[in-house]
């Protein structure tokens, strides 16, 4: 991982600003012959795209993937795929006061002590427009993963959003897709909904927290001791905007539990060893183990809010600032399809990272 | 992060198992010039020592480091560093099961599925042990930061353990010292005591939560969109064994938070900008913010314990495992000075990193 | 370096293939806040375009640069830089025969044996089109050399193309820009022409030999022992289309020095050490000394030739290839802007890698 | 490829000095379940050895080579593989005039130069010395090959050395093991050896030229168009100390081709395509043909020599310098196993790049 890339094998450097002529993502290492058009990947972008609802923001970006290289006759061609999104919607506008003011909360003030200057359109690179290259690169890697391991699946939801929180007992995936929230569960979904509208109308934005939950995960898929894959899996969702924590498993809540009670006992099922319970989240030692992976982490409130807040300008004067313009209440909401994507990524990437020094061959138990 | 590396400019590979000839460390990119002796590097090893005290594992490790390259008449050349560490007390004993059984929780089973084979000795790889070699990477990073920051400091300390958490208003730096777990309440420390032992005669073990505050770090380290500071620094401790939750600042809490509760305003002070809030634990948009940064995250309960577990073997055979031999009841203690080592490596290649693309020039406020 | 990337802080990715909608590179690491816009590219550019004279391939090709992501207001800000260049001269045309037969000489066999599948339009990815990234990129990369180091000056130009050899007595760098074939004779640039002419009528095309020349490099450069200046420098020639060989200083004919003839003595100068030789080339032990740094590579002729060559196409049928269109009859000539491009880009990344390292500081001499 | 470190997947980064306590390669990314002990390793070792006769240094090196770590019960784990050459014959020795004075064409001034120290015991870390740990590590590789490729073997020997040329009629690939120079050609070595004796006694040195020839390389190894198999290959070439230039096929010479010369025409054989020539020296590219690899590599004299040269020391003052000590006349010799070493690396690394990234599937041809 170095500044604006990421993966061994399957890598992804990502470019652009919010508010320049455009932004995108090249993927290097991809498998060749793998099925790919621009068909594939825009339902992906359609999931993270805002101005779907009244609870993400109402800027209207097409948010149409162009792919610019390494597919040919709609296969890849294992030379770099170059993905890139024009942005349409680039509203000239005054930017006035956020040239120069500083926004608590935000990276404003930091790329202007580290660069000295910084492109402040929309949060430039800071923005989470940012995500939407991600969010492309995921789309290719499902699309490797659907012909290398058909039975993986990643699933995104999220399981707090301020107050809210889901119940677990409720949880139903099927419904993740049906509400505005990738909330898994149908009939929380109104109240999450009222919630959120008080927010926005109180001027203010909140903090969420989403899971992923990935399936049919292969055992064997990370390495010991800093390519591990909960290290690259954690890595990748505190790369998320606004991501303040990051859960394998247990998580946080692992610091509570006993040795006993946090043993995910073993049995001998039909095709193998069975975990009696999921603690570890599906990972061991860095390592896959082949059960559900889970991975959660907390995205902190969306600091563009209408409520004035006290801060600094560039000029060093004090002064209250409130941001106008389009802003997601829950920036968290939006973080779903973003996760989703680069996990898929990462688990594509440990995978062919595998088939490299092993040859994918496993230890047989039995 | 490769397999076994991690850092862009300062970089360290660590090597070794716990029950081979040796383990240790290769830093590569160290800056020359840089006052350095194994005097200097003794010390970060006797605090993560195990032996110290009945809470951590009995066997007695001298962890006496070597440095064999790289450092020329008291100061490095800027050459590679290798820094070995003998295994001295490698027990000559009968493995057996262990050769063979997967312990509930631990690494057996996923380096058996993914390599074939392992080096089942005491773990292995995939020992606490490793972690000595990250210690000695470590003490040579304070030793160039104490040169580049003099002012900065790393500081870890245990928030919690099983049951056991840290009183807030206690926090006392000095009494971290001064007692067996890294706890910065020196009254609290005998009840932790009490409770460890009980864990321990219960045949048990415990989980653990861990901070680390950095201190002097200047504003501007780190860089968007996947070299965030924070990205690193949560990598860095997800990497470290048993971790199974990293968080930053206000971390999985942030979820719960509003945008008018989370900006951390800013106000004007002599030295330039000042926070009135430390939500964002000192990074804004992966970038250093000059505040004190707060990193926090958990250790799970050691997984081999005493009390017999329901697991299998290499051959599909259903059986009950109870580990003998000496393992820690609380494996997070060890994990402060484990922590505060890869955060000064972090911090530090941040530096150079940043002094690479920036010449460390900062843009002014005011 | 790894597949399409090279650089370690100055980081190069190159994109897209010959008949696809565009190509371009990303530049990750930049320094910020330095004056950047497609007007200073674009001179670079015209350099290395093709179609300028008839001894380069005929195809127009405007290859317009846009500056898509990390300049601001004329200025770069540390982000990511896009470069794109759109195809424009994408003629529709039956590829037939090429689509399926093998070029001796070319990547084409290669390609479809190590992928399974190829964009056979132009040669796809394998295409000379590829340098064009590079041009631009390295264009970028002189930006920043001429703030941070106004004296460096990277010069190439051909020594070799055929038979026509540079009369090293003759040598006028003021000619180089004066002539198609960047020769620094000006008086020979006819006998060039002539020759060349003959090749191209032959049906045939010839190799050619490219000389660098980096002036104002300051000492302290690279670093042993595989992040060399030399090896980075042999890697970025070697990674040219149809490069066949790379010397630095003497090159190949340093295995027929002795000792003595091969020192490059040194005496004291106004301004340091003064050699008084530069058998070296300007590098001894992988850093630069300070001299002019001298590197030297080999162009192999142009393997889509219209004299017929025996050959065998995909479904193993042996057959006479001719390949039509629009091919240079001495690629070489193109390379020199190319060589120019990628030795800045090394130049400068070593460059930032020493500020990281070493801030800079260099030790006295006197 | 790092400061010190080289390789993709198969990573190999070495540590230490010529006179410190020792040096070594680490190893990353290994496959696991690999035959290894040190009895396969040494006979790699005692071929780079010096000390064997009277051409090469007379210093009296074991060169026993150690495994620290990655190996258990005699096979590679996956983990980190350490390899570490105690240094037993450190001279305690006056270094007098060598720990100021610059030797002319040695890397003393630029190291001083880049890093203000430097161990200038026997070169510190730009000996010679350093080869050895290279040569380890490439038998690790040759171990690995022996499984996943059998058929593949790396064969290196001398070509030229100052005014002797290999007569090419005479190749005879058995005689290189015979013969002190790696020689393929019995009968010249008789007079090579006089030559070298005459070099010697002149208080000279003289450079070299060696070739490796990869056979049995399987089509599809190497990526455009940075990771090219030529690039890498070149790129650890160059990175051999005292390596001045570097030739794939048909090298510099290609600048005197043309395009009907140059081609390699394929026919069809009864095993696939086969290739009536081979200009290209088995690479088109970028990636493997599967025909011999050609390698070629210019080494410069030994800068340490007998005869006074005019030089400078750290305070400036103009001197005369000559090398006492133990040193080659012909460093080239010990080349040999060195590049072959580190070509192995290079292949392996490839091949398991090749199987990360397409599984190693080839596109057919017939």
């Amino acid at each position: 991982m170095s500044l604006n890339s990421f993966g061994h094998v399957f890598r992804v450097t990502t470019w652009g600003e919010s508010h320049g002529p455009g932004l995108g993502a090249v993927i290097d290492g991809c498998p060749p012959g793998v099925a790919l058009d621009e068909g594939w990947i825009q339902p992906f972008m359609d999931r993270r795209r805002p101005g779907t609802s009244k609870n993400t923001t109402q800027r209207q970006e097409a948010d149409r993937v162009r792919i610019m290289s390494g597919v040919f006759e709609g296969r890849t061609t294992g030379t770099p795929i170059m993905l890139m999104i024009e942005n349409t919607d680039q509203r000239s506008k005054d930017y006035g006061e956020i040239a120069t003011a500083f926004r608590p909360g935000h990276a404003d003030i930091t790329y202007h002590q580290k660069y000295g200057i910084r492109d402040y359109r929309g949060g430039g690179r800071s923005s989470a427009r940012e995500t939407a290259a991600r969010v492309a690169a995921g789309a290719v890697a499902q699309a490797v993963l659907r012909e290398m391991v058909p039975e993986l699946r990643v699933i995104g939801y999220m399981v707090q959003m301020g107050e809210m929180r889901l119940e677990r007992a409720n949880f139903d995936e099927t419904a993740i897709s049906e509400n505005p929230f990738f909330l898994p569960d149908a009939a929380a979904a109104a109240a999450w909904e009222d919630y959120l509208t008080g927010i926005r109308k109180a001027q203010n934005s909140v903090g969420a927290a989403v899971e992923l939950l990935i399936r049919g995960c292969p055992p064997g898929l990370g390495a010991p001791v800093y390519g591990k894959l909960d290290t690259d899996l954690a890595a990748a969702m505190m790369s998320i905007n606004a991501v303040k924590g990051v859960e394998i498993g247990e998580g946080m809540a692992a610091a509570a539990l006993t040795g006993t009670a946090n043993a995910d006992e073993i049995r001998m099922g039909a095709g193998g060893p069975e975990y009696l319970s999921n603690h570890a989240g599906g990972i061991l030692g860095g390592i896959s183990t082949g059960q559900e992976i889970l991975v959660r982490f907390a995205v902190k409130p969306t600091s563009s809010i209408l409520t004035p807040r006290r801060t600094v300008n560039a000029a060093g004067e004090e002064i209250e600032l409130i941001t106008k313009g389009r802003h997601d209440p829950c920036v968290g909401i939006r973080a779903v399809p973003v996760a989703e994507a680069v996990a898929a990524c990462v688990v594509l990437d440990h995978l062919l990272l595998d088939r490299a020094q092993t040859g994918g061959h496993r230890g047989q138990i039995g």
